[in-house]
């Protein structure tokens, strides 16, 4: 069978050997790194959900290749209710893991890759769908973890990529008969050093001359010349040292794990090269995957979040003995809204997706709809941060360690005072999980997350039909020339 | 055929008496005065609508009854293919009459007559859902305007129907064998007097002994003891006095138009009577109604009015020789995210939308998703005409009257400094159609129209699944008993 | 005494003939055409405000040129005490007009005359400084009304005065020995046709080549060569129909008035020239004009507004029975929030003023207080009209004319139905000047009055310390190069 | 001389040896311990300030008891222009520091104790004012670091200090000839464990049968029976982790380090106890420190860090080679927008002030202004985080940690992506000290701090005229009874 178990993932996993340093320090092995190791049981997580029957439905589909039952992580959308079921994927995941579902920015890409190739080859006579299709022949038959990647470092932002350091952006320093040679960097990738594949889209839309730079390709996990840096913050350094990890707000899952992958000339065969020079479908390249990504990991997933944070906030104020205060009820009912408001845009979007380009078979969601949940969950999230942290209170950022309760010297204290209507030893694992919403890297992750407003906002004055609105204020207006 | 031309309305409303009064005086012909003449005219458009060919698949639909095609606005939701149709319909009408549909207040209470009805016969043996059917039959054969009423004036809102003056909701004083006489007053009654049947609601979820309460019926335009009192306001008086109405905001189809309706003593022969006493119903009755009515007035119809506007505004930054200035750019793109906003969420509420009762046929929108788009439309229409507003200018609340294009002695001025990179008349007839959006009733008729917030703010609180998330966060966050 | 009663001002406005035109017609007498009885009365409470004791220390000062007490509405600030009462004298005169204080606009431009007239004088040996204290001592010891306008009507946004129709901005057409042609036009200017004197500012900060554009003058009522076109809208065609006063909102002091005025070859004497030609100063007439502007009109005039929109909105809670609700406190609560808001800036405005330019005695408020108060109301505003229309309820947009309580056959309908914990006479009073606020002109005025928020938005950031911010950043931050 | 140099207090708090845990284990010495640390070195800080020249008249003043000069850290104000001074020592500190400025809590306590201890004493011949001036005088000469504690954990916020566990809320449980004996605890202690001196204020408003609970007292650091037990999150853990402190957001004073104070059975000898029992004015001690602290603590001190922020942001555009892009113009201007608005509050809350009671000698703010400017800063706070998150970009939550400029294998690669149109040291620098602000304990800490919105809304409804409003709106309104 094409789904594999999560047992079948952690042996996989446990002999890659990625180069990855963290923090500074090389890591050695990726199972028992503190940091990476919650990267592999949160990926873990969503492959034992895959077999969970009570979400068949959901995490399964059909591959249209294969006519198997594969993971909806590697499938490619082929109607609205497959665009649907996958924004259920999302919140599903969200709701488990508390943070990335490590195998979403693959899966994003995937329905760009066939779409776009397809109309590469219909339009050029390449063979690049041919290559995509047996790529992911092999990853649905194996079940791997794919990962993406799509922002270049860009440098100084004012300056294309051939007004400065080449490096700035993945291009081509060499073509072979076999294969190309390439450099640059991705930024932001998430749970790359971890996955089986990545693949690597282009991540700024090409002009004439900027052949070198319009390219997509994908990589096997550690290949030569790939260098992983892995994000370092507070809350790495909490995972690193903390020496009882169930104390921390996110115990088992942790954070979203990204890195910077560098490319220092990497050779990529051509059967793995998707696009190599085409600067005309780099915009298609670029619109298809952020579609995708804007309904799920834009809209659906954060939806999936704020239902956690909703429910421990509720959660909090039951503990504190407030559970049906006026002020309270209010807030709560404004977070409802906006969780709700970031799923109503992502489920038109799906509802109102088409196949695209036609006669490509695949389903892409409405562009406008799931810019919309993006833009939208971008200061919703923010406002559901702000309002959980009004209700948790103070104690959110000010409360003592769990580690207190073993502590003989302060253990009845903090029993005593840290409890209220429930006792302290669940209001502080409550308030440990929300002050890992409310005061860490959610806001600006969440708003940075499939790019920023400014993006969105972009795409909407675009596509909208500005003239088809002033046509119709001039009828009824009764305007004439 | 069942569907009827405009002019066959506009034959039937010219025979219509009701007994009205507007500003103090009483309507004696409903065509000549030019408030209720707007009414006449915006009706007899959707009729038009209806009958174009480009406009089939939305303003029309197939009766359920008969078979026989109807309009849209006569029709029962079969599917949740009916409920998206019927979202098309609002906006479609709003962008083309900038104005109420008068149609729509009596269709949105259909479904709801039509699902609660089939409930109480089904439950309790009566025959209400015939009778319905039967008027319904009738209604869509002789393709009428239903117009409907829900709101009761309340009095002191403090009070139940029964603490203070018994008329301040609609309610049974006799029952005689042939039927009921019933006494009260509705406000808001959307066109009430130029349809053709006014359907009456409840206002209030009744309890246990406000039987005579419990109430919906129809009664025919100028029924024995029915009195109509017209709104009254500066826009009335601009109509009224007007002598060349093209140089009002909108100038055919005006505001919408709402009565007061006073039932004195009003006799409604048991045919029909739809509900009558049982009270435990009155609040599906009303969440039925409200949802649809949600999804389409509070949702769907003022996307087509924010059509209207940021056309407008696009239109008035075009005149004033700026099209292209980022700080405007940013702001129309923020009118198009919340109008798209509304848009996704009434969208949402249609594809989820879901047969209710099972087995009744009657397909209801889900009423999350029709809560968040009237909750998003109430904040949002206030936002877009604040930037409407914004880039149309002073002038648009200080504009001189387009009648001195008229005037000798002032029309070189007018023509000279009213213009900018359009000529004057252009420009002062789309900042007058602006003021009738910036500077009038639609920001509270919007925010009312189906419904203050906090209505809809105590919908998505009572039927939120708090306790699903509270699970979630519990099982996330490892908290045990 | 240089303080004249309201029966003066009366007598005096009586005498004036400006050739204006309201709604395509010539108005003939001020006294008698309601709109214009609307600016007069308005204008004479402010001098009946001025000689009650209870207000003395409020709207009088003494002259700096006299020593003797004048109206506040004429002095020039000498302390940040005389700019806090200045604001006292806003708020106060809105609060008891409900409309503009008619005497605000120039009085706003005088501080900025005096400052920049003494400036150019100081520069450069002109003598504007003189004229202008010989004008601003004739109109003390008379108490004129002295009007003010700024706003060229600017035709094509996008082009300079001189790449246009040159009357698109007010500008010299001759010079002669005893004085100025000019020509051109302003727009919005409050009043101007009730006015004794009005005076002109330059609209546009000038550049070299545009020096006739670059003029300060004043001129009185009626100047030969000016029209006076006034606005019209539906609150206009309100009053000027309306046979009872006392139905509508405001029903004594109106809306605000404003026109356009027409300079079609006014002659003005070099006397009563304070600017012509010194392009380098016009952007110190507009931002010190603007400054106080903003502290005033922008912010303390809209306290008194918002004042009065709270009263009547509690007032409406009380009439329909709900003092107390929860939901409702918490939204005058922000209402209350956000009227203190612009009163805390205003008053910050004037307590960080100070002498401008050093040595000229004038004191002028903080720019980016002035600036920020401005900005905060504009956004402000629109939400408290918003809360207001919320609590106040649909009724506000569709009530039926006051008028019925005389129509015999509708009165008692009335009377029941529009009461409810107040009697029917008490709430639709109410619910009618909620409805001048809410559904009118107030958001559109109070936003562009004193410029829209781009302008301020402006102005904050060429003014911020940017480069001290970045510098205490990096301090910290132990940034190095 | 009165005012201590930097080394002085050094020297003071090194021998200090209070029981403090931290992360579960005990801290043996202040200087040595990370956290603790940085306490030390931002309060040594205000020292160093409070003797520079350039900021002596911000953070010095003369003391009304001595004559002698002060750190204004320990004045009570006698003036408006004390009350606006003050508040720019907050925003000072803050620019300076980044983190909290260790001597305010107590400072904003100390006016609430001069006036409330002067008050019962006047009312009731008690002698808590004799001695509250003697203990002020020892701390002015000794110039100690007087911290303050107000809030109690409180247990089920459903239920007063009598209906629950008795030490939820501080209360006296013994008293003795020589003293009270007090306990309970106090929740959010800023920097106390690092002070001389800790202020005790009840943190509610006591009633008739609570008298015990009517408290307050001073104790010095490390009293018998006190414990502090020091907050844990993962900011402590970074900086108790980290090998080098340079690559901390801030990296010399960190975050605001608070505590639990635990009182276990403590002592207090009467001279030390300026309340006990007058539950009369509990409210009044409450009240008059909380205006004193949302002006400081909640509006001045939060604009010195919007300052930074600020400053950082627009650094961070100008390292990315956007200086003057458009849309980040109006992002920087809408954050000073919010900052200036602050500031406003704070300003026109000193500006406003006014003695009381009338008598004391002792200044307060305007109480409506000072909850004004901390209710605008708390939202506005996360709205500048929000913004400044957006500018700087995803990188401000996935950076890799700065020690990856020191490792070998991965320096080249992270000198080269992580600069832009600045090198990567200086860039790494600025998105680590943003990381600290948008990604961490601002937001809650900010909105918390001097209490979360609903007190400020609480008593803004509480105190404002809107009996007053209401008469102002029915005048106008023309509304006869």
């Amino acid at each position: 069978m094409a789904i594999k178990s999560e047992q079948e993932y952690r042996d996989r996993v446990s002999k890659l050997r990625p180069k990855l340093f963290i923090g500074g320090k090389r890591v050695e092995d990726l199972t028992k790194h503190p940091v990476t190791r919650s990267v592999i049981d949160a990926t873990a997580r969503v492959y034992e959900l895959t077999l969970d029957p009570r979400y068949t439905d959901t995490m399964q589909s059909v591959s249209h290749l294969t006519g198997e039952p594969i993971s909806r992580a590697l499938h490619i959308h082929q109607s609205r209710d497959d665009l649907h079921k996958r924004l259920d994927m999302a919140r599903l995941s969200s709701q488990k893991l508390g943070t990335c579902n490590y195998r979403c920015p693959g899966n994003e890409m995937l329905p760009s890759l066939a779409a776009t190739t397809w109309e590469i080859d219909h339009d050029k006579g390449t063979e690049y769908h041919r290559r995509f299709n047996a790529f992911l022949k092999y990853a649905q038959e194996n079940d791997l973890v794919v990962s993406g990647s799509v922002t270049d470092p860009k440098g100084d932002r004012s300056k294309r990529p051939l007004e400065q350091d080449p490096d700035y952006y993945v291009h081509v320093v060499e073509k072979r008969p076999d294969g190309i040679v390439v450099s640059g960097a991705k930024q932001h990738a998430t749970g790359a050093y971890a996955a089986d594949e990545t693949l690597v889209l282009p991540g700024i839309s090409c002009r004439k001359g900027e052949e070198d730079y319009a390219l997509a390709f994908v990589i096997p996990n550690g290949a030569e010349g790939v260098t992983y840096i892995g994000q370092y913050n507070p809350f790495s350094m909490e995972r690193e040292c903390e020496s009882d990890l169930r104390v921390i707000g996110n115990p088992v899952y942790g954070q979203r794990e990204t890195c910077l992958i560098v490319f220092d000339r990497v050779f990529v065969p051509w059967e793995r090269v998707f696009m190599c020079g085409e600067v005309e479908y780099t915009q298609s390249f670029i619109t298809r995957f952020a579609k995708t990504h804007r309904m799920n990991c834009g809209g659906a997933c954060k939806v999936g979040f704020m239902d956690l944070i909703i429910g421990a906030t509720q959660l909090m104020a039951e503990y504190n003995g407030l559970p049906n205060v006026s002020h309270i009820a209010q807030k709560i009912t404004r977070m409802l809204q906006l969780n709700d408001t970031s799923l109503a845009c992502a489920t038109a979007a799906a509802f109102m997706g088409k196949e695209e380009p036609a006669g490509s078979g695949v389903f892409m969601p409405d562009e406008t709809m799931s810019n919309i949940a993006k833009l939208n969950t971008n200061d919703g999230f923010w406002e559901v941060m702000a309002l959980a942290g009004d209700i948790a209170g103070g104690v959110s950022v000010t409360m003592p360690s769990e580690k207190e309760l073993d502590n003989p010297e302060t253990r009845d204290y903090v029993m005593k005072y840290l409890g209220a209507a429930a006792p302290a030893h669940k209001r502080m694992r409550i308030i440990k999980f929300l002050q890992n919403w409310v005061a860490g890297l959610h806001g600006v992750g969440t708003y940075q997350g499939s790019g920023p407003s400014q993006n969105q906002m972009m795409v909407l004055y675009r596509i909208a039909d500005l003239e088809g609105k002033k046509r119709m204020a001039e009828e009824l207006a009764n305007v004439h020339a």
